[in-house]
């Protein structure tokens, strides 16, 4: 593990119950409140650390501050043959993140591609979770999400105008399990940075910006840039302009315009000036998922045969490292998934001691002991 | 001009007629030549000089080795409401990917989204070209391209199993003009290596790694990792490990499956050995075409209002440096479009040399003069 801090590793099944219960204790209809475990508890188990059991004080937060709809009315606003329009009425963004996807699933299958927005969401986890569910029914899947934070700074500006944008891309192989990118269009999420901080460790230089584009590797420092202060922030992805941030914050920026613009959600950017924004307590997040079914463009089973032949040689082109073979995307994942089905996940102290806290405000057992 | 060339302004009208008829002369049906000399001016007219005449000696090249069909049969193979794969004979990719977009944008305008792939085609020239097309036509268009060439470098790879993979998204707003992301995968194409090269400048830490994924920053030892040896290469966008070059790496995949995998096209790191790969001399390259309606989603108007005025909060973002405004991509490229279509296209001597010797070959006018 990449921080000092000390682990209690508990059975998958444990972590899904304890936020599937204390969902429900704070007012959330229990189909909703087991789609969101549900998501979570996968992402734990894939790896994604910062984005599973780790959000649920945040969601307490959201929903204390009245940020948060507990028993939304999830709906299918607009729909015509291969697209549809959601509206997630204010909720957390898993249940009609997995809805939407599905039904682009269905329409793709039978149409050969589909697209549904989410507007009036809110966060939904980690994006891989939606992308592979549409690998994992045959088809490839793609997804991005926008959010009101302003981490991210684009190339040439003294503050943050995105959140971490991430995109999302899964593929079916036939050998092999499925492909799945997950990333945000930053150079790294906030987590990382943390990281450095818990490990007493310099921030590369590249990763955090000051307020005039210079390189922060304090990692205290760089934390107050990412999070308190609203100049400065997160890189996009290629990190200094030399090395063509450009290109990051480009990627960051379509993916707000497929997710909150083609929804109809709120850009962080113009919240408070945009005309349209509608009148809402809640963030009104946008979401986007497509769905494209290989079987559309060619004989059933080509396009995974020939996914299998790149993986197969991806993973076998000459590494620099031998004890470093060159990776697939999602193999890292696919490989803590696997290790963390069978020995449980390991769950830092003291994100155990906030839910321990959080199960007692919501009255509920506490199951990670 | 960032170089030390010397340059003639030729107006963008007459760069096109040399095209055309170079192309024409070369034995290419005349509607196919005006689709290729099209966009190829249009590209040099919006700055992006490395995929507009410049390539003309590339394209003789291929030619002349067989790998280039000039009157090409191409058919829409397999065609559906929302979906179709056009093949493109083996010729130049301008005019089957016109072909593929303008069907995608018909099929979107009907049904809200639609997706065209393309195979056994050739370079398509720049991406954003054809993303622009849907967004000229009030549509977000979303295109990629792989090809043979292996020039990217995996991260913890020896050498490259990628060609620079490009991404172009394209989107419509009111008073704007379009959104154009247009950006190879890796963090520099190898352009610009060359033209560190020409002006005896070092490359910078992180655009070339050689067999070892140590940096290349003599200009002449990066040219030479990212052309004739085939271990080193162009970094994917991040560039070193460290700035998350593991997530170029996954776009440039995930470009390659939509592309190369959905299209039934070659792909360069299993050519080889893949026995699905069809019989030809041709290089069989795969491209996609995405048209996303915004009307299906929301009233018409609301995308192109929210995404104007994302586009104005992010030219309105405090800069660094009051001489250098935050830009939204695609600016730079307009200003170029604007001035080059008033002035002319200033092209490097060198350039314009070869063109002469071309044009005597091909037994046409040379009209660069």
């Amino acid at each position: 593990m990449d921080t000092l801090e000390r682990f209690q590793v508990v059975p998958a099944e444990r972590v899904r119950l304890q936020i599937e219960s204390t969902l429900v204790a704070w007012g959330m209809p229990r189909e909703m409140a087991a789609a969101s475990a549900g998501v979570m508890v996968e992402t734990d188990l894939r790896g994604i650390d910062s984005h599973g059991l780790a959000m649920l004080p945040s969601y307490e937060d959201r929903r204390r501050t009245g940020r948060l709809a507990m028993a939304p009315a999830v709906r299918v606003v607009r729909e015509a043959p291969v697209t549809a329009l959601v509206d997630g009425g204010g909720g957390l963004g898993h249940y009609p993140s997995i809805l939407a996807m599905d039904l682009a699933v269905a329409k793709a299958r039978r149409m050969g591609v589909a697209t549904v927005a989410v507007r009036n969401s809110n966060h939904y986890g980690a994006a891989g979770a939606y992308a592979l569910r549409a690998a994992e029914a045959g088809l490839i899947g793609i997804t991005g999400t926008g959010s009101r934070t302003r981490a991210v700074v684009p190339t040439r500006a003294r503050e943050g105008m995105f959140a971490t944008n991430p995109i999302a891309f899964a593929a079916p192989a036939r050998r092999n399990r499925p492909f799945v990118l997950d990333m945000a269009t930053s150079t790294v999420a906030v987590g990382k940075v943390t990281l450095c901080w818990l490990n007493d460790r310099p921030v590369p230089t590249g990763w955090v910006v000051d307020e005039n584009g210079a390189p922060v590797t304090d990692a205290a420092t760089a934390r107050e840039y990412c999070s308190r202060r609203p100049d400065g922030g997160l890189t996009p992805l290629g990190g200094l302009p030399e090395m063509a941030s450009h290109k990051g914050y480009g990627l960051a920026a379509m993916i707000e315009i497929m997710s909150t613009m083609l929804a109809g959600g709120i850009y962080g950017g113009t919240a408070a000036t945009n005309p349209r924004a509608r009148a809402t307590p809640y963030d009104d997040l946008g979401h986007f998922f497509m769905a494209v079914d290989p079987a559309a463009f060619r004989p059933a089973g080509d396009f995974a045969d020939d996914l299998d032949a790149m993986m197969d040689a991806l993973r076998a082109a000459p590494p620099v490292d031998p004890a470093k073979p060159v990776l697939v995307p999602g193999d890292p994942e696919w490989a803590s998934y696997d290790r963390r089905r069978s020995e449980g996940i390991p769950l830092p102290a003291k994100l155990v001691g906030q839910v321990r806290g959080i199960a007692e405000r919501a009255g509920v057992a506490f199951l990670l002991d």
